[in-house]
């Protein structure tokens, strides 16, 4: 067993109206910073036990689909260090 | 002027506690996951025109100083990849 940080990034899918990124948008905009575009992602950092890399990545990839990520709505990515 | 993607990585600075990461990970564990800990981030992806990489990240940075990130709690990084 080693120890591992997988990282799960939530996304909205393309399409999917994020009115929490376009508030943030106006709001540096009135700040006067141009932009062309802002997405908000969701990032979670677990630490885990696992007997390697894979395995991590499988869990994290579980967690994902059963809790972390809504799949109507998301799209998600995981990525596993070794700690 | 070329075309950037700056990422803003918003996270607690630690000893700040995080309540909607500690549900997340109760409520992970209540489904049988076993974690050692999770942490959240928030990330802003902000696509942008600038002279060079360099502006590109003095502006994120900037954005980051006065909306995205709250300095009394947060901490932030800037990453800036050409589009």
């Amino acid at each position: 067993m080693a120890d591992y940080t997988a990282t799960v990034t939530v996304r909205l899918k393309s399409g999917v109206l994020d009115p929490e990124a376009e508030t943030t948008q106006q709001a540096l905009e009135r700040l006067g910073f141009e932009l062309a575009d802002l997405r908000s992602t969701d990032r979670f950092e677990i630490d885990l036990d696992a007997e390697s890399a894979d395995a991590a990545a499988d869990r994290a990839d579980e967690m994902a689909e059963r809790l972390l990520a809504n799949p109507t709505i998301h799209d998600y990515e995981v990525a596993v260090t070794e700690r």
